[in-house]
């Protein structure tokens, strides 16, 4: 992993129209087609900071509080946070706005994570993230602990080896 | 929440042919369509349970660890494992075939929460789940767990209150 | 055709829910979208009888009585019926759902063949249906009935030596 | 059914490139796609003869003998055979091309009915047809003959009384 | 080119229903939407003509004036009106039809140029356009113009070399 | 035409994949899927300006020079350059990455031009365009010109009454 590539060089920005197919019975946005372009547009992200085919590994948890409502213009903006071998962590923030009635709001930040693979599907090497302003540093740093956490859920590390994890969990198990 | 259903009344299967357009370069099915899929046939099995409208509350982190190739059967199978007053919790199981080649794999098991709501989209409570099997019991006993991990990963419980939780990590924070 | 299977071994199940793009102008869901619906859902349950790749051979006359409203949720169970060498009869049960107003009814029941190929579109012997409940001898049994139909229809039989046929028309010709 | 209207008055011509998610695994145009286009352009040959809202009210069984290739144009023609008071049989007729290789085939003959229905989804009378080629006119004829049989088929119709019918099957009944 | 094919033989209609998915919030087609048909019937008509694959080459300035609503029929009829060795130029008229109202509207008249090519993506001459009514011929005669004024907006011819063109604005640049 | 608005607040970025669907026989972006995008990203522009619905005026003619391939990452950035009472000049450049060969190429350049309508449809006044970028500034001014191109096109305007569209066509009709 001896390239490096600027957090910003990965950042991609997908603008959607809630139409009516994508729309529930109370003409809100689906969650799953939200999903999907979560996906979509972290996908994008993730090659192009590894120029590589990349699938998506995991998807992190994600709360849907705010309806988007038909009409709206959904704005959604990722980047990758931070790279581990060949695998890369892609935040993405998704923005509503009803564009008559002025409204705009913050309605989701999510992270999915992905692998990049070679034409045979074989995970490959990614530059690192070299993350700048102060928002890339502290994904850049939070990365680690949101990685033990996927480990954990996952069954593939034990709670106790999870040290950066802890301080999600203000836990202290040392005492 | 004084009606009762069981479980197996919310029991939903809905299968899916992977086309061209759900695929990625390596012609494998996309995260996000799958993401997709699963919102639709987890609200379809919470609109069973409740005979309500319901929109999408969360989703858990979701790991994609096999690929799902074009020309896969999936079947996806959803039912309610638990009802916390408006909220229900949604567990489908994912599995994908090959048909020609006589091969199928248990590829997901995900979980998503719904909330019932009324015309207005205000929430409105539900029945409570009777499980009957050994697996719908353990699922229906998992909830609690599951439910105190989404609240303290959304910041709306404090780890220290998320008693059940703690069996997940292995931590006994009281010693 | 050595090879037996069970009908149940067929079985497949694809649920559906009503769209916007799916409904006329009375919001009820089109009928050609119906007939997409269950050509997908029959060729699974061939394909599954048969682990093999097929194509639509034909489809039964279908009539439309119950219009099926914009967000029900439909849900098609297909089943392998009867096998004739390459092709196979498969029998569709479509229910629609009207779940907030706990309304569910079934809507239509129909058949349609397909055929087993090869990669280079040959056709290729499919195993035996052993049919065990009730109601799969029913359409087992009506299978022979309904192909003859079918071949006479397709100008491919002459109705006096469509045997079977004759009980459909409750005709006695030999009298 | 005062008002009459030519036959040629609701001819309606659809186009459609067969891209790959109609496919199929052997690249071939999926049946349910075809019965998808089938009805949309019957439903509109049906709407120009009724000036009305036309819900499908039934598809007459259809064979598909020859594949229709990815890339391939299909050209649908459809129009109004005959009315009986609120429904009205169509006719349509399909062609592939494989343009390249200036490859022309008729691959279905298919008919349709629908009904002229108000605002409410009450039936409505339409204009009787007036059929003016030979073509037209040996349409208008055997719509009669069609029409009993789907309704023996449905079970609307005792075959006895199936008057016009029994040309098909070139029965004599009353020797 | 020493091949010739009339006009006509290039015809090619194609009809559509204006779905929710294709209007915009005032439940009117979108332009873009339009636009895609545009280009897919134009495109079939100028592989009609070549009997070749063909990319579009351009689309001319097209103007929206008149809205068409949910659920009108739109036909899209086109016709190759003149060659230039590997390049077509296509006119396609369109019109909107409110089929219960009875009223038919010829909404717009767009030109859309194509290039014949091999396998490799290769330019590929084509027949030469025969035209025979009148309004062929007007179309014929005209393509000449409307190509000068392509080539000068493209800035790859000068405007003082467009003969053709000066007919449109009506300049008499060598007084 | 009281308030104004700066042109980089109407900024717009869209991305998009070539999926098997949207290309031809070729595996290239089809021309007319290109123009949809373009249209929908140029009217969420228009609506950002104008915090209003928008209905497309015009589409200025567009080429289509370098073929975009299948798994090609498009981007579509759009901006209002200038509005002229209700109407709205939109610029639209668009980029194809083909990510793993980390190749991009900016493919296209196109205008449209949006009207902003009330809820029914009647046209309504819009802020003033301030250009700020030397870019701006120059789509600003060219504005002008492609408006009246845009007018003598549509026959709305005399080409001798055209003064500023001389200058694209290096006439000097006064000499």
């Amino acid at each position: 992993m001896s390239k490096k590539k600027f957090a910003r060089e990965s950042a991609t920005i997908m603008t959607e129209m809630v139409l009516p197919n994508d729309t529930n019975t109370l003409n809100n946005l689906m969650g799953g087609r939200l999903m999907h372009w979560l996906d979509v547009v972290a996908a994008i992200a993730a090659q192009k900071h590894s120029n590589r085919i990349v699938v998506t590994a995991s998807a992190d948890s994600i709360s849907f509080k705010q309806p988007i409502a038909l009409g709206n213009v959904v704005t959604l903006t990722a980047k990758v946070t931070r790279a581990f071998n060949s695998s890369m962590e892609v935040f993405i923030e998704v923005t509503a706005e009803d564009i008559p009635a002025n409204k705009k709001t913050t309605t989701h930040r999510a992270f999915f994570t992905f692998v990049a693979v070679d034409q045979n599907g074989k995970p490959i090497e990614v530059p690192e993230v070299v993350p700048e302003t102060e928002e890339e540093i502290e994904l850049f740093e939070g990365a680690l602990r949101r990685r033990q956490l996927r480990l954990v859920l996952a069954k593939r590390m034990k709670p106790e080896e999870a040290v950066e994890l802890k301080s999600i969990f203000n836990l202290d198990v040392d005492k």
